[in-house]
């Protein structure tokens, strides 16, 4: 680790907290320091105040909750648009750390962020095109296609995809815009307003995993329909619970039943439908790897 | 026109037929035949003795059905692989033209080279990240990401993906794999199994196409979610009925219900979904494309 190199500093904005870092990588994270989301000005203030009492910095990364103006052409560039959280629709997250830390500054999702963190230094080292996943509050993915992380027009919103009904579940779905799309099925709020409890409460045996994996599988599937990566991760709260990894990779093999006769999708699976490499940290990382990507002279 | 230019040959390689070109692109055809698929040797002998009654070549673009195998370190790279298609598993198509031309050769799904033919010259010019469709005897997909085409693992089979069933439509899905996944409702061999009549013979208001353009609207969603295309192209048999693009347009808007906030989705929905720029000529242009990406000196 080149511990004497000029760092970068990250930023992980999400929608109840923002972690601040700076660092070059995984094993050498100098400061770190997480700030609760409350009004774009405080939050925004906070951060700017952390990194100004940090040495030099050689840029700064975001990976930001969203959506999120990522088009370099547009007037909004770097603004969260139109998101429903209070007080942050067209907020310029670039432009107000820009202007106060006069440093280049980098943008992306969240997802995409912790994609690339797990691209340069966890699950996915060596790939080209790779998904991240996170199921949590809500649900985000980022894509990588032949080494370049996916943007297009506006940015991916994996969340919002649409997956066959179980039969056997009535629920509405909780998306305020869709009700069953695939976030107003699985996210932890739809476990929650499913079940009367939340899913951490949930024991391995509760028949919310076998239906949580199979809309899982059912939108995997799709990914790799619409995507071919070479690996899914899938992180987040309730991506992380134990009982859910080993019922998806079943059931989306036996959703695809065959048709793909690729090693990675039948005897490697375990490989193929993972948990994040970087264990909580792929966000941050990921903000160090989208400075040092676009702005990192020598990679390091 | 270049008309003086040394020419790229083409082969749009399909289940039914294969069509040679020779040329450098739309106004500039100078040879074209169409050849049954029989078995792969007779089909390949063919195209082969039309290219060597041709003149001086650059390079060969071809684009298959599948699928095929991709991946340049790959045993069989350029062979067709696990296809159903009788005498056509593990033919070697790159590997055959190759040795008996003694020329480069380029190879891509039939979809992906179609909308590099769309991008070049047709409905997705100027674009970096488009899909293209075709809605036929099958349905395919073909993406651009950042100005790549995506390949992946394997290489997208859009075809396979899984969408909301319509409570109205108890027709069990023609995949002979997966039953009811896209292509087993909404192929044409789908709509002429569910209403005993090919889709070609049913009048714009049989509600064969309210239900088609439901599960294409739903498809076209997850499209949206998982790659955020700047434009979507819908080719093939089905996706060129003149009721039917409509249909799914509105339909589309109205499953995403406002949620993604760009002007192509909203007013630009026209010019969001739309048919082919080079009217049936998508593929073999687009292998004429693909060997000029590939082999090209200069962009002509
Ligand atoms: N082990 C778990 N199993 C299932 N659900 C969980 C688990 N841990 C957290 N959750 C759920 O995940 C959601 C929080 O997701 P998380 O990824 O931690 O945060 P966020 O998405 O807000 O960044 C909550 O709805 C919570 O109930
Ligand atoms: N105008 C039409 N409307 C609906 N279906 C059509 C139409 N024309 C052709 N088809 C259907 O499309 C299928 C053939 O698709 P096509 O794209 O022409 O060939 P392929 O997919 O084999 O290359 C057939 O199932 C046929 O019934
Ligand atoms: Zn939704
Ligand atoms: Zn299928």
């Amino acid at each position: 680790m080149m511990n004497d190199a000029v760092p970068y500093g990250a930023i992980e904005a999400g929608g109840t907290k923002w972690v601040c870092a700076v660092g070059t990588g995984p094993d050498d994270i100098r400061a770190l320091q997480r700030f609760p989301t409350t009004t774009p000005e405080e939050t925004l203030r906070s951060c700017i105040e952390f990194f100004q009492r940090q040495g030099e910095l050689q840029a700064i990364g975001i990976g930001s909750f969203g959506p999120v103006d990522l088009n370099h052409n547009s007037p909004t560039y770097g603004f969260i648009t139109s998101t429903p959280k209070v007080g942050w629709r067209n907020a310029d997250v670039v432009g107000a750390v820009k202007s106060a830390l006069d440093l280049p500054v980098a943008l992306d999702t969240d997802v995409n962020a912790a994609l690339l963190g797990e691209v340069k230094w966890g699950a996915a080292q060596g790939l080209t095109d790779a998904i991240y996943l996170t199921v949590g509050t809500g649900f985000g993915g980022g894509a990588m296609v032949n080494g370049q992380l996916a943007h297009g027009l506006l940015h991916p919103e994996f969340g919002h995809m649409f997956v066959p009904r179980d039969p056997s579940d009535t629920f509405g779905g909780a998306c305020s815009f869709h009700g069953d799309c695939l976030e107003g099925l699985v996210s932890g709020p739809a476990i929650e307003a499913r079940w009367k409890a939340p899913g951490e409460s949930l024991p391995p045996d509760h028949p919310a995993w076998r239906l949580e994996a199979g809309y899982l599988a059912y939108a995997l599937v799709n990914m790799t329909c619409l995507l071919s990566p070479q690996r899914i991760i899938v992180g987040g709260g309730v991506g992380s619970n134990p009982a859910l990894l080993t019922l998806v990779r079943e059931r989306f093999q036996s959703i695809l039943n065959g048709y793909l006769q690729a090693d990675a999708l039948l005897g490697g699976i375990e490989e193929y439908i993972v948990s994040p490499g970087l264990e909580g940290r792929s966000g941050i990382l990921g903000a160090i790897a989208l400075a040092q990507a676009e702005f990192g002279s020598v990679d390091k």
